[in-house]
């Protein structure tokens, strides 16, 4: 921690790279106007006052560090270039002046090629990473595009959406005497972002120079981040994978260390279900590579991000902005997988625009703060409409746990945007209800004949609050549905599916034979045999597919098992087990005490 | 967050109170030396530089601010007293002077009380809770007794220890000329400590006024704080619940509001496993009441405290110091059942105490940074011998988890002490080794015999990265070891169980009917029934305790099913079963290529 940081920006990121720093031991000078949020906690250095597009200040910052850093792309990077490749002037003690040498981090090539959005996706494209369509135009020749930006685009400013050719006309206006390029609006599903660390200046392995976090989930209202969500809401572990990887590729590309914010679009036909049953190359339509095909990159920045707050409360030992800080100074641990993974099972983040007056958002800050697993953080700016001015995260031991808990709060920064706005906000429209909780347990049988076995089964898992999905696919007389729904399960957020069938009992081997989820089959007791042919036909899989039996007609057992399954990565429900296994045993104590009171024959 | 709050000290503890409060938006104006710790990293308020103990810069601070409080409580209670009953003094825009209300909190008599040892004893038995014997003393009526303390006794100052009658007159000599009192040494057998919050200023009910977060052990060296375990390593809950409602109690009867700090004992006869089978009074001693007996409570301290440093990551939403601004605001929301769990199963504090010289404990920050699940607290104190200059915490998914973390970094710390003290640290002492991966499956089975059938499980488990643990644990000849194997499995950070047998095979199920987590039952193949004996008694289980059957003798099955169960909640697990799958596909075709090719004679 002896080497000396500069920061080119003391907003909100500057404010939580210090925070992050200061129990590091690690100074940072930082370059903003007096009193930005950076140097509002940091009064251990002699900050640079100005503006860090000023290359002067940039300059006199450099002199006094032996590392530069920005919290912001739109910086001058011809001075970063000077400093970096030949050094800053510096005054000795004994008044005369020599070269120091500077390290600039991210390299000024890397901030050079993503501040111009064009440079950057022609980079990524080179590189092989998939991006949006992207095409350099000229003048008005915008028939047929979508979107533009300039390289000035940041957070949205510098973009302007043209929906249809009417809009062109305005948008060349908004845009007048910028050089502009175009890219197809990419009719996207999800919004996906991923930080990674990069950790090595070359470009050469990016499978030993990056690191990822785990994927989330990001929510764009009137074209700013509005919500984050870790894990994503309904994502499948292969496809965030996938992401990670594409990511990890993004970064891998650009040359120096730090933090880096991707932002990935996932596209419709990534829904394989929304593939046609009569489509030809369904198969191939359904096969791993194509799912891999649906992520593009949206964009990069190359510094902490908002789509990495979540990371603060989220791996409390290990946030982005203490990643941009050890990466820099090379000071990174490695991790196995190359994933830092998040510490609770859910987070979600809300940042706090500012309302109509510099008190609309009291109310929002007051709710924050009356909710145990959630944490504000108020930037110390002042609250202008729209500003970014704060940001609450909510942590969960689930994901439904921890949309439940973010619910008020998206209602009350609703009522700041209508009131900013103008908008009505009725009574009659209810302002981002609680969604039903995502069912997590997925249960099928083979004829609606078995539903009064399940029954019991499914009556349980409403009892200890596991949200489910209850449906019917004949392995014999819906062959191709069955095996839809077990390619799918996974991808639609189960996280374990039960399986009932009798006789030829083949629904839960087949299933399982889709899908990598855990199965568990029960056996249903049918006319003949006693249920030991349904017992057997679903018990004695071959090697490499795996079905976990219960008793025959156990229902009950299946879904305790599910819940155990669940349990084992949600204390929330490993507690209810405990507490039913301890009734289960209060029961039977209680009627053996019945029992040793009237005696056998009378009991 | 109005509220303007007024802090007496700005060491660490006041350093971390403005770290909670800068994203709260809360402003905290500081009163110590220039460039304390606490001034350090908040800018935002202009501070009172002085000493904390000096009347006149209390009042000037007091001037400033709505709401006064401490981070010591050896401050001068008359002045509180003053500022809280009369007010302060301050000038008006026009000259004209008036006296303006401030809040003192927790209040001036509570610390008055807590300040001396004597009355904070004392006051703590008339209210009902039990402490170490005390007595007054007088003079040199030291004989017997073997523990004194000051009145400005703090973390060890003031004290001295008598162990013997010849250490009395050296005693007399250190504490010359205060008035003194002794106590009986405890002879305890653990040290624990539990923070409560207290949100009322009347001590009527402390039901409704106490919140008390988890309880914790401390571990003292040289009379300081060396290690803080949450939760302790071997308490039961039991013991840990009573500790939370004494520490409540005690609280409760102090008035004012904030976060409070109680050192507590364990007596040795509270350990319960330590009391003979034979015993005949066993089931009196494990009686509840008798645990409760054994629990006292040492000392108390006004405010946020080193037991509660953990808090910062352990309630990464809610850390002590949140708390106490919290409290001390009037904002502190309710919590079920008065307490504030833990967010993690296990977190470990570790001091780092100044050593020989500056450099001493650069090699425990670079091992701290170099852990991604530990979080390092550096107060920006120059470091001087014994001095606390900052603190680690690590997180773990378990206890032995956060010990085998933590365990290096002890380690390192002793070798700080041992350079200091100019002791000899043999090398032949090993270092506290780094254990493996932790094990995610615990593999059991009924006797070696059944080895060679879980075997080829055992390596697939292996090929997929999947750490795990073996052991034998017989359902009819190791009857206790089983049942202890199964309640202890969750606790140890198991996720799944594998339990192999054969014939009347119960020890699956009876693993089951013992832990909440999943369990795999793989029957094994017998001399006689072909295995029909083991598998109905492994999948035939009664309502409410389900075991996961496989086929017989069929354990990749049971390994392939324990890989989905963890792979429903980690990726690259699923993916390595979806390569898995697409590798097992490619076989099965390019073994019909070859029937194909060859002919169904000639394969």
């Amino acid at each position: 921690m002896e080497r000396r940081i500069g920061l080119l920006g003391g907003g909100q990121l500057g404010q939580m790279l210090c925070e992050a720093a200061n129990p590091l031991g690690a100074k940072i000078w930082v370059l903003d106007a007096a009193g930005s949020p950076a140097k509002q906690i940091n009064a251990r250095t002699s900050h640079v006052d100005g503006s860090f597009t000023d290359p002067e200040k940039i300059r006199e910052l450099a002199g006094q560090v032996d590392i530069l850093t920005v919290e912001i792309e739109h910086v001058d990077t011809y001075v970063l270039e000077e400093i970096a490749e030949r050094g800053v002037e510096v005054t000795s003690a004994d008044g005369s002046k020599r070269m120091k040498t500077v390290e600039v981090q991210p390299s000024w090539k890397t901030i050079r090629t993503i501040q111009d959005k064009y440079l950057q996706k022609d980079h990524l494209t080179r590189s092989g990473v998939k991006t949006a369509v992207s095409m350099a135009v000229e003048g008005s020749d915008l028939e047929a595009v979508g979107r533009e930006c300039t390289k000035d685009a940041y957070d949205g400013r510098g973009n302007y959406p043209v929906k249809s050719p009417a809009d062109i006309s305005d948008a060349l206006e908004a845009l007048a005497g910028k050089s502009l390029y175009a890219e197809k609006w990419a009719n996207f599903r999800l919004e996906l972002a991923v930080m990674v660390v990069k950790t090595e200046n070359d470009t050469s392995d990016c499978g030993r120079s990056t690191i990822a976090y785990s994927v989330v989930e990001t929510v764009h209202e009137d074209s700013v981040c509005k919500l984050v969500y870790a894990p994503p809401r309904d994502v499948s572990i292969i496809v965030q994978n996938e992401a990670q990887d594409l990511a990890r590729k993004a970064v891998g590309s650009f040359p120096g260390k730090g933090v880096f914010g991707v932002e990935l679009f996932l596209l419709p036909d990534g829904e394989l279900l929304l593939v046609p049953q009569d489509d030809p190359l369904r198969e191939a339509h359904i096969s791993l590579m194509h799912v891999i095909g649906q992520l593009i990159v949206n964009e990069i920045a190359p510094r902490p991000h908002n789509s990495g707050h979540w990371t603060i409360e989220g791996c409390p030992t290990m946030s982005q902005f203490k990643s941009q800080l050890l990466a820099i100074l090379g000071l990174m641990p490695s991790f196995p997988n190359s994933t830092i993974p998040a510490m609770f099972p859910a987070t979600v983040m809300l940042n706090i625009l500012g309302g109509k007056t510099q008190a609309s958002h009291n109310k929002l800050m007051n709710m924050a703060i009356a909710i145990p697993a959630a944490a504000l953080h108020m930037y110390g700016k002042d609250s202008k409409p729209g500003r970014k001015i704060g940001h609450i995260t909510v942590v969960g031991s689930s994901s439904s746990e921890a949309e439940a808990l973010i619910a008020p709060l998206i209602t009350a920064a609703d009522d700041i945007r209508a009131e900013r706005k103008g908008l009505q906000r009725t009574a009659s429209i209810p302002s981002s209800p609680v969604s039903a909780a995502r069912p997590l347990v997925a249960v099928t049988m083979g004829s609606d004949s078995d539903l009064p076995v399940l029954k019991p089964g499914l009556a349980l898992l409403t009892t200890l609050g596991i949200p489910f999905h209850v449906t019917i696919t004949s392995a014999h007389r819906t062959p191709q549905r069955m095996t839809d729904f077990a390619n799918s399960a996974s991808l639609k957020g189960f996280k374990v599916i039960i399986a009932a069938a009798g006789g030829a009992a083949h629904l839960p081997g087949m299933i399982a034979a889709s899908t990598p989820l855990p199965v568990i089959g029960v056996p249903v007791k049918g006319s003949t045999l006693d249920g030991m042919d349904s017992l057997l036909s679903i018990v004695q899989m071959p090697r490499g597919v795996p079905v976990a039996t219960v008793a025959i007609n156990n229902s009950v057992n299946a879904a305790l098992l599910a819940a155990r399954i669940l349990g084992a990565h949600d204390g929330a429900i490993q507690q209810r087990l405990v507490e039913y296994a301890a009734t289960m045993g209060e029961e039977v104590v209680g009627k053996a005490a019945r029992l040793e009171d009237v005696g056998f024959e009378g009991y």
